[in-house]
């Protein structure tokens, strides 16, 4: 642990270990009971969200945040009884703290096992998506963790009204309001902190844009999670069916484009380009999808502009799409190995040994074959919500939601056994 | 990924990845194959190997290595037999890769399910313990890993031939040799390669004193597993069976002292302090044990020296322990949130009350009730042998044995879905 950070973010970090050795006593139904007061308190303070939430909006707009930004910072009367409903949901998950993982009994009559417990105390750090900051803290608190959340400044009115609800919820229940806390206040400073924090918080989670993420993993001596960043991929083989190419590159790139699982890169094999491209292209287009092609999509598709290297590497995070004609799956395995951010990757086919040469060689958090690469996401795998996609290989892979908030422990009971 | 590093080293990381795609595709039928060759080889070549492990124990007790470390590096015909029979265990553990973690078929037909993969390339920084470069070898090779080995100077021609017989086994089989490597030819600047070779090495363990890890930590921006360094408590309560305790204790520090499950602190309820430490005393003072005791326990051992503050924050590794009478076991736990490093603790009680509040909250990978702390290793927990004990959260905790070795990958298949 460095001195360099600020005494009072660092004070912060320490009232939050605490915290959290108070919330590892506490028993699920009071941390239930805590969830239940912050579904009810977001539900009931609908127009102080959005009051709030507006006041970053008009900033950012004045910015000049792009309009896919803006999307993930807006909170709308839906969008916060959603994340009410989210919670929940949470709360009626299985309570994960305490599950047996693994057990067995030693030939020298040693019972050991595997038992899931909280880290103690998870830090965030994300940017402008004030969703986040409940998602996070609920399914914190519902694994038995502290919460140390930096929002980040385009969303702070927004962050500064949902956590100090929160806070009211658990003094509701008789919990510590230092179990969910923000170092907002301490600005970059507070980042800093948390990176720093080794010993006060046990695993910290960045949450946006990739030169965000690259910062913590950096600068961070806290174990991290790595998240998000998705440059999605989909291959339309030569087998594929038309009808469902179409729809599915639609909903993957026009449903919600600045989202992570969002398709950024359509690749399509050669021998069915004229056929697929005009009806794909038409169909985007109607949208208000921009077509960057490669030289053969270009050809085809009147509207398209020209892709550059820097296209094929871009999480646009808007309705812009990059599309290339590729000549077998070895090329499109290629492609992707070389631009993909190892998130989410589907290909369309009626070639089963493609499909699972596929999902065997594509090095990726979810490999999809013939559906939308929207469906890479927590809600949708069942999770309630999710903390974030993880595309690193440690620890959590893809969707995380709650048993990937836990850790484990080994207990083991003897009766006086000596190792011999 | 910086473009300091050394080009050499990075040209061998970059092999090692190459290497890993193809241990990947290879069948786990071929990979034991290789790992029979590699146990045939250990037993085949143990003069071989003894001889080049004389040159490093010479040089060692030239530079006046601790007897603690000398052990760790020595190689006898005995421990090359364990060796090569660890091995053939691990070649007879179940294969890790393929494994279902979880599955669900989703309401609109998806059918999703999470599968073990192999991480890619495993690096490893270690230090004068040539078992280690056998022990993560295999298991990486058994969980289809390829492996970049650190194993440090005082260990270099111990390793060189380990690590040669290895690649000749791997040779033998069909496999590339890259698949096992080390950086020790690079010196630190190995070293340095390794831990800012993000894309090119999954995850780095650091096994070995709490500098070295300390600065993997530090330094890395590759996901780290910490390991290793234990301050093991042992608390003695007041309700303990005193000859079992006698025994525990005595196991504990004298079976192995130079491993980082050996006892370092033990701690007294003061309400059998002065029954059981003279015999505690007696049974450890006849095997060599040094004994730092507080106030009180140097009252009453003769032949003890105080503890300072350094004692009880220390990881001796040697027939050193420090020993404490405590009011509690509310003051015991005290002592251990302060000085423990989360590894190994142990109470010794017949109150069982007392043992589920210590297993509850006590903060470390293993918490253990009335035996002795040395069975928290992955070969008595059954895991063949074992690549570190973890003590982080992240990832694993605890001793990593095959699953510890794997990532996950979300496998979906569909049918045209997309997301409403």
């Amino acid at each position: 642990m460095t001195t360099e950070v600020l005494p009072g973010a660092r004070a912060l970090l320490e009232g939050a270990k605490t915290a959290s050795r108070a919330l590892a006593r506490a028993s699920a139904q009071l941390r239930d009971e805590a969830l239940a007061a912050i579904a009810a308190s977001l539900a009931s303070h609908s127009p102080q969200i959005v009051a709030a939430n507006s006041e970053d909006l008009a900033r950012g707009a004045a910015e000049g945040m792009a309009e896919g930004l803006q999307d993930r910072l807006r909170l709308t009367p839906e969008r916060i009884a959603a994340l009410s409903e989210a919670v929940t949901q949470i709360r009626a998950l299985p309570e994960p703290v305490g599950d047996v993982v693994r057990g067995m009994t030693l030939p020298n009559g040693l019972q050991v096992s595997q038992i899931r417990v909280p880290f103690g105390v998870v830090g965030a750090i994300y940017e402008a998506r004030p969703n986040v900051t409940i998602d996070i803290a609920a399914l914190a608190l519902k694994s038995g963790n502290a919460v140390v959340l930096r929002g980040g400044s385009a969303a702070q009115s927004s962050n500064e009204v949902l956590v100090s609800l929160m806070q009211e919820a658990l003094t509701s229940v008789g919990l510590p309001p230092a179990a969910i806390t923000s170092v907002d206040e301490f600005g970059r400073e507070g980042a800093q902190a948390m990176m720093k924090g080794r010993g006060l918080i046990d695993v910290l989670i960045p949450r946006g844009s990739a030169s965000l993420i690259e910062t913590v993993v950096q600068e961070s001596s806290v174990p991290v999670i790595e998240t998000g960043s998705g440059v999605v991929h989909i291959f339309v083989d030569d087998t594929a069916n038309l009808e469902n190419a179409v729809e599915i590159i639609h909903n993957a790139k026009v449903q919600r484009p600045s989202v992570c699982n969002a398709v950024e890169t359509v690749l399509i094999h050669r021998a069915i380009a004229n056929a697929v491209l005009p009806v794909v292209a038409e169909r985007l287009q109607a949208s208000g999808v921009m077509i960057h092609g490669d030289e053969a999509v270009c050809a085809i598709v009147s509207g398209a502009v020209p892709a550059t290297e820097w296209d094929w590497g871009r999480e646009y995070l808007s309705l812009d799409v990059s599309m290339g004609v590729v000549d077998s799956l070895d090329q499109a395995l290629e492609h992707i190995a070389r631009y993909s951010t190892h998130h989410t990757e589907a290909i369309l086919t009626g070639n089963m040994d493609h499909a699972e040469r596929f999902l065997k060689e594509v090095d990726s958090a979810s490999v999809i074959v013939n559906a939308s690469t929207r469906f890479t996401d927590g809600g949708e795998f069942g999770f309630g919500a999710e903390v974030g996609i993880s595309t690193q290989k440690l620890h959590a892979r893809g969707p995380m939601g709650l048993p990937e908030l836990t850790s484990t422990k080994w207990v083991v009971r003897g009766q006086g056994q000596v190792r011999a």
